[in-house]
């Protein structure tokens, strides 16, 4: 009987976010892990606990805890709806609501699944909190460009990056810590793998916030500029990404038993446990950060043999990290 | 209480691959699944049996069966890889071993996860059938163009497809039913969702086909040129993407019970039900996959405001149905 060993039969395909203690290094071309975990100190910038989400799912069925953390968005993007957000979870709004559509390659999505009432034969909706904004379908992108925006975004091709060619748009770049796109015009935020949207109906201005998805397939940039993207998931996706799909119409759960049940969502800072939610994520606009994207485009650790020479933008996930709590 | 049409309410996320009835169509701009639900027959290609490789899970904790049905690679990609799978499959070797690991936006791999024999010491793979060829890595890509390929990959930049811009190739295009990208001197399959590669060792030649895996997320394009593509899933992937994620490295299962167990996986043609084993692309040479490709990269059925005006060639995912059975 041939004898393999186990370690180099495991890790037959590398190219993964974990460093790993047994992948060997080429010291000259350091993997994408190897230069996120040698990034100093100074290059990582702490979430505001504020600016977390913090979902909790009902357990699963051994009784495990499912815990999913959303970063909202910062300015200039779709801070309307990420006020109407807050307010949401202030008023806990979503807890009892649940996870009611899974749609493999494409979303997850969670909010009111509606009750329908025996006696009047219609599906009646949970009330949304008094003073929820309604916003227009203008603000899914915004003319007003931060300085970061402007140097890595919309001068991007004076930059040389390597994702600078995109079909979605006239270019993408990274601006304090997250993906963008732009026109040269206005800039929008980016359907990568694990965004966090604001569902909708037909009319433009018809989302408030109540009713969120998240990627959990190939980014579907051809919803870039018609949907709000409101933040991403940066620990627990795999609690969304791995429910079983739904067998109705879109991914819906025919069945209402199937539905995931939301305990609670709440703001970082609302939860007593407000000093453990400490993350932090790779500044964008340091050193390490360019290292990382050149290699993501340009893999020449030692499993391969033909470096891409570029890469797409959401190929490119902002490092982020849990970090020890005060 | 508020009152909401349900149905309104829950297609609040339209841009998928089912048609719906309740979907409105604009006559003028039918949307992708209409034009692929309105493809005269004559637009569709039948599968042949012996290109389909048929997977069988162990049935789910609820007693459901688990099938997972793969459609090989045509010539001249892979050819040496799929010889070997045939030959794997013919002496039911899968039959036993099991899915070994899920990791999040990446890839599900299967194979032989080795025995830990605990007089040795050592792990222990299952022996391999005689006569598979070692295959070298420069058949990732090949330099024999097809007239399909000729035409609908290399020579693309004429052809004004809205996907000629790729940060992985110089272009791609689809030839014959399948995505592909070019360096103009060579043509190689595509890292899109779905699609089944050769997992190996750090040495190019030492992927047999034995040690398969499908991706399960963004598509990894930094993997094109580098692992064998050799087919791609046409039914059940959500038996594999929704399976829980591993938590050692790379997302393999620590714990053995973890492990599914496969069944058996066979050619569609080695199987007494290989009659019912009906499948039909769209083919892409034919006008109504150029209107399909033209409306995914522009989208302006109602859901729409924004026309994106491209796509990414995995966002253009090649139709596949089951059809009826003789």
């Amino acid at each position: 009987m041939r004898k393999i060993s186990a370690i180099i039969s495991l890790f037959a395909l590398l190219g993964t976010m974990p460093a790993l203690a047994q992948e060997p290094e080429n010291p000259e071309y350091p993997s994408p892990n190897a230069i996120v975990d040698a990034a100093p100190a100074s290059d990582w910038v702490k979430i505001a606990p504020s600016d977390l989400l913090v979902m909790d799912l009902a357990p699963d069925a051994a009784g495990n805890l499912r815990r999913v953390v959303i970063q909202l968005m910062p300015e200039p993007f779709s801070q309307a709806w990420i006020r109407n957000i807050r307010k949401l979870a202030a008023a806990h709004w979503w807890d009892g609501t649940s996870i009611n559509r899974v749609q493999d390659n494409y979303v997850v999505q969670w909010g009111d699944a509606g009750y329908d009432n025996p006696e009047s034969g219609e599906t009646e909706q949970k009330p949304l909190p008094k003073g929820l904004e309604t916003v227009p379908g203008s603000d899914y992108q915004t003319n007003k460009f931060t300085p970061s925006i402007k140097k890595h975004v919309l001068d991007l091709r004076d930059a040389a990056y390597p994702d600078a060619f995109d079909n979605y748009s006239s270019g993408t770049g990274f601006g304090a810590g997250w993906p963008y796109a732009t026109d040269q015009t206005s800039v929008w935020p980016i359907h990568c793998y694990g965004a966090v949207g604001v569902g909708r109906n037909y009319s433009p201005d018809t989302g408030s916030g109540a009713e969120l998805y998240t990627v959990i397939g190939h980014a579907p940039r051809h919803l870039d500029r018609n949907i709000a993207v409101v933040g991403r998931i940066i620990e627990g996706i795999e609690h969304l990404s791995s429910l079983p799909r739904g067998k109705g119409q879109l991914g819906f759960y025919e069945d209402a038993r199937k539905r995931v049940p939301i305990t609670s969502i709440r703001l970082g800072n609302a939860l007593a446990e407000e000093a453990s939610l400490a993350f932090e994520y790779l500044d964008t606009e340091g050193e390490a950060f360019a290292k990382y994207a050149d290699a993501r485009a340009n893999r020449r650790d030692p499993f391969f043999i033909v470096p891409a020479g570029g890469a797409d933008i959401c190929n490119i996930p902002v490092p982020v990290r849990r970090v020890k709590g005060e």
